[in-house]
């Protein structure tokens, strides 16, 4: 039988995919840092050459920042475009770091086989899990399982300036069945899963003026504004007791998830304590009437991620200040209108302002939140390969972040996204000692193995 | 006759006493940042050097903080005590200062001329009226016109930790009959004004802890608590709709100023109007149910003069902060326990916390209101002198700011103070461009050079 020579081979061949990976992990392709673009060139000129080891035809391909890495292959079932990015996060605080972040190890932890460096789970080792995948299969076959289209990006960690414009000019090149992306996280350990609900977001600023110049508490308090008092008057108020927010129309368009799905939540048993207790808390903040889980992943929320006003330095000063801003942001779910949300908060903002304060408002960027189509069959069927090859059963799971490339993917080719990673909650991305568990390697090989032979036989 | 004599020197030592002032002006004595310590020790030195060469006994004297610079002259008169800072304010935003805030200039403004400086008003200007006060009597006459003890502090924008330990171990060197305290305004351009009543002040740094560490948004957003939300949510709650500060029992102490006093400051006519609409402003904020002077003079408040928490920088982040903080102040009058309106805060601020979200308080100082005996016989000479100085009649006023000093002499030394001084609305105290008016620096000092004379000679 084919698969189980495909699995056996992945098997076989596991110390030399990880000396390829530690090859791929030794290059610093850092994307927000000018100073390594050589190194993420080099990464990019790396992963063609192996594609076409593999006998796709792959080419490192000029954007207007960093290159992205194209390659083709014909094969038997549906066309599936596969995505991964090879750039990482800085390293700072490089003291924190036991080791060199760019030279790569096998070490042993809790009994437990990872790999530790830099980009180990964000995104080299899963990205390397399709490549590993589609390499055994053709080793062992002579042919791809499906018509494949690789696409990996180089600057996933610094914004993806050029995705948009790349995907537009190449878009009938790139347009696929089906993208398969390699960049989430099983739900627990050994428990797989497909993520199939992401939220968007709203970022906004505010910034409230009230006296023309700062002003000396002593000679203006009683009778001048304080628009710090204005601020936390009106943010202070953007919940209400029951963790609601409390802009006008904010959970109106809201489309909840399929019944089914929610009840597929449910049976997750995710620990809610255990999840809070990990940071040092243990009351939700959210909608009091929903579960943790509709809190993360289908209910919107509104944040406060920065504020400032007045006085911060050390020491203290006493001052009425002219103005107070805080940066807020949304996240959003099915249904809801990024731009009406927006223009909703403003007018509300708005209507609590004294007279004779004003307030000006900055535009962050906004992305509308995505629900997939789990319609194509391909996920039936990764959900039933994924469950065989992990001891736990494979779930559908929301995101409570943004993958943005899934949304541009669906928008700019029309193209939907089954989205399926291995990586473990205490893989330190971004952060310093950056891991990868080599089970999440070798059985993300072979799910995605496992994957690509039923999607091509169906 | 020796006032007109000692008044003409003042007149005509004009552009030289400028020059001093000027130098003193380009030290940047800001004594909340440590990084400009050694910039309030030469301050100190300056001002030590100055007085020696006027004839006083003159030295920097050191604290566990910033030194005090103390000086003693003999004269014929009642002994008094003169009392101004050479500290000054931070200069932040320093964006919108037109020029170095430490490189003075004399400039033309609507045809008057005004001293550009931090510090110009707040105090070095005034402070300097006092002792070319001295230089001139000396110089025309050979000696002082009273007994004089000069006490020159250097901590007063910073809290002034060492006051009051000073004030203890050397209260028999600095006991007078009086003090003068040169740190306040007229009442309008050309009014001048004795302060009878001040504000108190309590300085309160609140810090909110909700997650141990900083979260991501997406990932946390809907159950991680944030504590921007706290702290406004509780900040936003400080005032209720006509303007009263809603911690319990604030307003319960109160004891109001006489009758007499209040009517005195209904006959001053002030321009409310005029008064916000020149900070571009027209809403009273305080308590709706009392005058504009009650509000600024005898009225408490209570203000948050900074608040900071999660990102702030360029572009946005989509964070939880683990920590919010705030600068918190109440201005205080007569009744007021300081302690008491801390413990009450503290008190109503974690009553509002959620449980798993912890508060840490720091103390920044402390002043109780003062309100002054104006039985000696100085009051009424002061009174006399600045009509007859100055286009206006002076009056007694009330001070929405606090001058602890006055409150401290009258604990410590058992020292009553009067209060003049001859800054203007318009002079930007504590914020960028504050400036000086040419004509307070040289009225001012005639006003002090009549003020010792008369007092002298009663």
């Amino acid at each position: 039988m084919t698969l189980s020579a495909v699995l056996d081979r992945i098997d076989t061949d596991l110390p030399a995919a990880l000396d390829r990976l530690f090859d791929l992990l030794r290059i610093p392709s850092i994307s927000t840092d000018p100073a390594y673009d050589a190194d993420v060139a080099r990464a990019a000129e790396w992963l063609a050459a192996d594609l076409a080891s593999i006998g796709l035809d792959a080419a490192v391909r000029p954007t207007s920042g960093h290159p992205m890495v194209v390659a083709h292959g014909d094969g038997p079932g549906p066309h599936l475009l596969l995505y991964g990015h090879y750039d990482v996060q800085p390293v700072d605080p490089l003291d924190l770091w036991h080791r060199d972040p760019f030279d790569p190890e096998l070490q042993e932890v809790d009994g437990r086989k990872v790999i530790r460096a830099r980009g180990a789970v964000d995104d080299k080792g899963q990205l390397m899990t399709l490549v590993e995948a589609l390499r055994a299969h053709k080793a062992e076959t002579g042919a791809l399982p499906c018509r494949i289209t690789v696409f990996f990006e180089g600057e996933e960690e610094s914004g993806s300036p050029s995705l948009v414009p790349f995907l537009t000019e190449n878009a009938d090149e790139l347009r696929a069945d089906l993208a398969l992306i390699c960049d989430t996280g099983l739900f627990a350990r050994g428990v797989p899963a497909i993520t199939t609900s992401l939220r968007g977001l709203v970022g906004e600023e505010i910034t409230i003026t009230g006296p023309r110049i700062d002003l000396h508490s002593g000679q203006y308090g009683g009778m001048a504004m304080n628009p710090n008092r204005v601020l936390t008057r009106i943010l202070g108020a953007l919940h209400d007791d029951k963790g609601r927010v409390q802009v006008p129309g904010f959970y109106d368009d809201i489309i909840d998830p399929p019944a089914e799905v929610l009840e597929g939540w449910t049976a997750l048993g995710f620990d809610a304590d255990a999840f809070l207790g990990e940071v040092g808390l243990s009351l939700p903040s959210g909608e009091a009437d929903r579960t943790p889980l509709e809190r993360l992943w289908s209910r919107p929320t509104a944040e406060i991620n920065g504020m400032i006003g007045g006085y911060t330095g050390a020491g203290f000063k006493t001052v009425i200040p002219s103005k107070a801003s805080a940066k807020v942001s949304f996240r959003l779910v099915a249904g809801q209108d990024p731009a009406k949300v927006r223009d909703a908060f403003r007018a509300w903002v708005r209507a609590q302002l004294p007279a004779d304060c004003s307030v000006e408002f900055h535009d962050h960027g906004a992305a509308p939140a995505s629900a997939m189509d789990i319609s194509h069959p391909a996920f039936a069927i990764a959900l039933d390969a994924l469950s065989t090859e992990w001891p736990g059963k494979a779930a559908y799971i929301g995101s409570g972040g943004s993958i943005p490339v899934a949304g541009y993917f669906k928008e700019v080719l029309g193209v939907d996204s089954l989205l399926a990673g291995f990586g473990n909650d205490d893989d330190a991305m971004h952060s310093p000692n950056e891991k990868y568990d080599l089970e999440s390697f070798h059985r993300g090989t072979r799910s995605w193995a496992r994957i690509l032979h039923e999607v091509g036989q169906a």
